[in-house]
C-alpha cells in the first residue's frame, strides 16, 4: 500500500518477514504515527493479534502464518504454538485458516518463512484479484459506503473491500465514499480514511448513526470486508455492519462483501455457528484511557455482528462476484 | 430530576430562572462535572442554546422562553430577540414554538417571568404525562432501546423517552435500557446513562452501530424523543434514529416517538420541509480538541435524520398514544 510518509509516498505492506523477525505495521497509532514493530517470538505475535496492533481478518492470518513460522525457527511446539494462535481472536476464520495452512505446509517439510511468505503472498494476490474482479461494479460518479477498514491494512495489500475501489480509481473512473467511523475503535476513521487519503480517493467521515442518512440521499453501493463467511452466505463482520445490510435492503442499494477464499468457513452452515467476539467495555466506556461514560453505568461491546445472506447482493471473490447460492462453487478452492 | 451528589441525591431542572437570571445545567461537561451556569442576557442564552449547554427540543424551548424573559425584563427589542434565539439551532421545533409563545404572551402584557415559567411549568407537566401515558407500554422484565438523550436534562424533567420508564420504574416493573451512545457528541453515553444510573434503572451503553445486532438478539420496545414532527408523523430527531427505525420495522419491534405538543410542527405537511442542521466537521473529527482522524479527511456531520412515519407505532403524548393517522386530533390542543 501507498503510505504518504514525510520524505513522499512509500510502499508498505501490512506485516511481512525480514530475516527471522516479522515486521508489522503498528495500526493502533495510525493516523498519529507510523511505526513498525518487530517481533521474534510466537508469543509476540500472538499479543499483536490480541491487542490489534494487526487487525483485519486476512491480515490477521498472514501475522498468523508468520508466528507459525517464528514458531518453527525457534523450535517451538507447533501444536500448542497453533493453539496459542488461534485463541486471541474467535471470530475471524482466516486466523484458523492460516495456522492450519501452515501446520500442514510444515508437517511436509516446507521451510517455514517461505511457507508463511507463500500464504501472505497469495493473499495480496487474491486481494489484488478481488479488485480486479469487483472494479466494474464502481461506476464513475458513484457514491460508494464502507464499513470499518477492509483496505490493505487488514489485508497485507491491496484490501478487500478498498481492492475494487483502488482499480477503478486508478482506471481512471471518479467517485466519492462515505467512511463510517466505526465506534468504539474507530478504524473506518482512523484507517480508511488514511488510505484513502493516501490513494487519493474523495471521501468523508461519517458516524455510524448517520448512514441510514446519506443512503436516503443516495448510495449507490455499499461494500464491506468479513471476518468469516458460513457455507449458506450468512457473514461476521465488524459491528454495525449487519445494520448497513438492512438499510441497504430497504432503501434498494446493492450491499457487497469483499473477501478471500481463506475468510470462507464451508463447515459452517450458517451464521447461527460463528462465535463472536465480545471485548472489554473500556474500549466503550473510555478514551485515551479516561472514562467518558458516568462511573456505575456499564457497556456491552460485540466486536462482530451476523448478517444474514439474503441481504448480499453478491460475494466479491479472487474467483468472481458470486451470489449467496453459488458459494459453494469456489468450496474446493485452495491457497 | 435526581441527581446523585456527592452530598446524595438532589432535585433539578434542566433550566429555570432565579430572580432575574435564567440558571441550566451546564450539559456538556456531564458526567464529569456537575456545574450550574447563569445568564443575565438573551446573547447568553442564544449562545447556550447554540453551543449546547443546553440542549433537547423540549429544554431548548425552556431556555428560549427564559430568553425572552430576560430580554422583556432588559427592555431589549423583543422581535429581534426572537430573530436571534431562532436563528441558533434549525432543527428544533420547541425552540420556535416557544419564542412565538412568549412573544404572543408579553404581547399581552403579561410579566416576563411569570410567563416563562409558565411555558416551562407547562413543558414539565406535559412530560410528567406522557410518562403516564407511555409507562403501560414498559412491561416487566422488558428490553428497552433508546438513543440520544430525551430524559429530563434534555426536556426540564421528567423526559419524553425517559418519563415513561421513569413511571414504570416507580411502579416497581423491573426493565433493562439499552442507551446506544450516540456519536458524535455521545448524549447517550453521557446523559442517559447518568440519569438512568441516578434512577437506578439496569442499562448498558452500545456504540451506535451494535444496534441492529442488540434488537436482533431480542429487544421489546424502542422509544426515542423527537425535535419536530410534521403533520404526516414523519420526524425528525438525533442522527441514528432513522437507522433505529428501520431495524425496528425488519424485525418486529415496536418503534415509538414521545414528544409533547410543542414539538409537533402542523404547518409541516412532511418531513421533506424539515431543516437539518449540520455542525462543524470537528464534533467527528476531534476529541478533547485534539484530531483524531487523518488530516485531509473531511467529515459530514447531520446532526438529524428524518425517520417516515411509516416506521412508528406510535407518538407517545401528554394527550394519549396516537397512530400517525391521528396526529391531527391534538392539533387544537395549546399550552
Amino acid at each position: 500500500m501507498r503510505i504518504l510518509t514525510e520524505q513522499g509516498p512509500k510502499e508498505y505492506r501490512a506485516v511481512w518477514m525480514q530475516g527471522e523477525k516479522v515486521v508489522m505495521i503498528e495500526q493502533r497509532l495510525i493516523p498519529e504515527r507510523f511505526l513498525l514493530v518487530e517481533f521474534s517470538l510466537v508469543q509476540e505475535v500472538a499479543m499483536a493479534i490480541k491487542n490489534m496492533t494487526v487487525r483485519g481478518a486476512p491480515a490477521i492470518g498472514a501475522a498468523a502464518a508468520y508466528g507459525m513460522a517464528l514458531a518453527a525457527i525457534n523450535g517451538e511446539d507447533l501444536a500448542s504454538s497453533a493453539e496459542l494462535l488461534k485463541a486471541q481472536r474467535p471470530t475471524a476464520y482466516d486466523l484458523f485458516f492460516a495456522v492450519d495452512h501452515m501446520l500442514e505446509r510444515l508437517s511436509m517439510g516446507e521451510e517455514p518463512v517461505k511457507a508463511a511468505n507463500d500464504y501472505a503472498d497469495s493473499i495480496v494476490d487474491r486481494c489484488r484479484r478481488i479488485g480486479e474482479q469487483g472494479e466494474k461494479l464502481i461506476l464513475d460518479g458513484a457514491k460508494v459506503m464502507t464499513h470499518c477498514n477492509a483496505g490493505a491494512l487488514a489485508t497485507v495489500d491491496y484490501g478487500t473491500a478498498l481492492a475494487p475501489l483502488r482499480v477503478a480509481w486508478r482506471s481512471g473512473r471518479r467517485f466519492f465514499v462515505y467512511v463510517s467511523e466505526t465506534r468504539p475503535r474507530l478504524q473506518g476513521m482512523k484507517l480508511t480514511a488514511y488510505e484513502l487519503r493516501n490513494e487519493g480517493i474523495p471521501h468523508s467521515i461519517i458516524v455510524d448513526g448517520a448512514s441510514g442518512h446519506f443512503m436516503r440521499q443516495g448510495v449507490d453501493l455499499v461494500i464491506v470486508g468479513a471476518d468469516r463467511i458460513a457455507a449458506n452466505g450468512d457473514f461476521a463482520n465488524k459491528v454495525g455492519t449487519f445494520e448497513k445490510a438492512v438499510l441497504a435492503k430497504e432503501l434498494g442499494v446493492p450491499f457487497y462483501v469483499a473477501a478471500p477464499i481463506s475468510t470462507f468457513d464451508f463447515a459452517l452452515e450458517s451464521g447461527r455457528g460463528i462465535v463472536i467476539e465480545n471485548r472489554g467495555e473500556e474500549e466503550v466506556t473510555h478514551l485515551d484511557g479516561r472514562r467518558i461514560a458516568p462511573e456505575g453505568s456499564p457497556a456491552l461491546n460485540p466486536s462482530f455482528d451476523i448478517t444474514p445472506s439474503k441481504y448480499v447482493r453478491g460475494f466479491i471473490t479472487e474467483m468472481g462476484v458470486l451470489s449467496p447460492k453459488d458459494i459453494g462453487k469456489i468450496k474446493g478452492a485452495r491457497m
